[in-house]
């Protein structure tokens, strides 16, 4: 890998040197690094672009990290991605894309991953995109994440889009079994003429499952956002949605829950909010030295961590 | 008018007499009755079904009743009623329409109403729906408000549905002048197999204007319920809608509210929570030595007050 390829695994995975446990670094649309351990298996797909990450059960406290990072201009690429996640698991997977474009063709990933969550396992998992380059090519990336919980099972995703990216379109559709939760926590920020579109689906169908989808989003200049999330409570269960979106210049956003109860003993719960810092905020910043440019710099900061 | 039509006035609105100030009766499709005031005039339209409200400036505390009584099975009307509400007004209008269906026919009241709010006009709106008839016919109303409000107005909106509706699709769309302020507060029950969609559109075109959007309703037996409501800050402004829901039985309720800020001064608030009455407070209540039914009773009413 050369330094403009490291350069994004580190923006995407935080990774400096190849990680720890298992592996699979894909560049420019090839397999440019892989590691499995004694549980934990990643097998190239045969029909089409993508890996099988198998977990075995009672695997715990192991990671898999699968960045995919492009610096060729006009690269457009769609992968599968499915994992196995075994019964009684506690396992971290991190996956990102960091797109490098300086020409002017647009690049494109679309990663459509799969999560099959075994009973009672536990998984977190850490997306994050980043795009720059300053070519005219747009950095494209239209994420889709699947996600099928069984019995008893907790997933948490932590997805973060925080720089470069022009367009995208993250969907994200889970359908939770009994007392199986799923949190998501989702950080957007947009700028330039950049559009993000987020649109969450949870199917609440077993009895006392749960969900919270949590989206913080800053749209800053000429940026479009619009973060749709449906949550239907099918069981006894509880559901809550929350989008706190923070607009500068001329940012735009559009928030659209969707909460239906189509059972007596479905509780489901939304809240939103767009606004602008509040000018006491950036004027307590600014009486203690900060340029109103750092108060707005360390309240999004703040906003998004 | 006959025992059953002057039941239906009481229920729609809570007249037992003819009212004072200006009034216009509608039944089974004729004009009933009608009341002008010096300040209150009131034109049947030519071209069309319906009657134009037109109140002087500077008319303050005078009413206008024009409820709608619907007694013969299978008729099916719509009406065009506009209202033109001149510059410093304060006024209170009474709209209404009851249906009584007995028949094998569905009977269908449909009213456009559209209000043209003068600058710095105070208006009270209290609307109620009301249906009856043990008939194979159902009772179907599609109410459709239109407000026009220019710079400084104040307008209230009560909407009511307490029983006997099978199918209503009750569309609002408002466009608000600076320092406008739109509040509407919708209460809807719906029982049986009944369904009920409420879209609600609110653009905040005027620096400084406002809206609150709230919605109380109660999904009882296999009835459904729609809540739509769209607030578009295209200004600086403040909106906030809210939308509680109560669960009994089989009812599936679904709130789907959309707030867009287009402006960077725009803040924007959404809150929707769904559920069943929660069990302590049945609990509390019969311990008190109601019965469950009577406790349920009790809260609904409460919630709906």
């Amino acid at each position: 890998m050369d330094a403009i390829q490291k350069s994004l695994l580190e923006q995407v995975a935080d990774l400096h040197e190849v990680p720890e446990g298992a592996y699979n670094i894909r560049a420019n649309g090839q397999k440019a690094a892989r590691n499995t351990t004694a549980n934990i298996d990643i097998v190239s797909k045969e029909d089409k672009d993508g890996i099988d990450i198998i977990i075995k059960p009672g695997t715990k406290n192991e990671s898999v990290h699968i960045p995919v990072v492009l610096s060729q201009s006009g690269l457009q690429e769609t992968v599968y991605n499915d994992f196995f996640i075994g019964e009684d698991c506690d396992v971290t997977i991190v996956a990102g894309c960091g797109i490098h474009n300086c020409g002017v063709q647009n690049s494109e990933h679309s990663g459509i991953h799969t999560f099959y969550v075994g009973k009672n396992a536990r998984v977190r998992y850490v997306e994050r995109h980043y795009g720059e380059g300053d070519g005219m090519g747009e950095n494209i990336m239209n994420p889709t994440t699947v996600v099928e919980m069984d019995e008893g099972s907790y997933m948490e995703m932590e997805t973060t889009q925080i720089k470069g990216v022009d367009s995208t379109v993250r969907t994200t559709k889970a359908t939770l079994g009994p007392r199986a939760t799923l949190i998501i926590k989702e950080k957007v920020m947009t700028h330039g003429k950049q559009l993000a579109k987020s649109d969450f689906t949870v199917d609440l169908n077993g009895e006392d499952c749960h969900t919270n989808v949590i989206s913080r989003s800053v749209a800053r200049e000429d940026s479009k956002q619009v973060f749709l999330a449906r949550i239907n409570g099918n069981a006894k269960c509880h559901g809550h949605s929350e989008c706190d979106a923070i607009i500068m210049d001329n940012g735009v956003v559009a928030a659209i829950p969707e909460v239906t109860a189509n059972c007596v003993d479905a509780e489901l719960i939304h809240e939103a909010a767009i606004g602008k810092i509040a000018g006491e905020q950036l004027i307590k910043l600014m009486t203690l030295g900060l340029t109103e440019k750092e108060a707005e710099e360390q309240i999004v900061n703040g906003f998004l961590k």
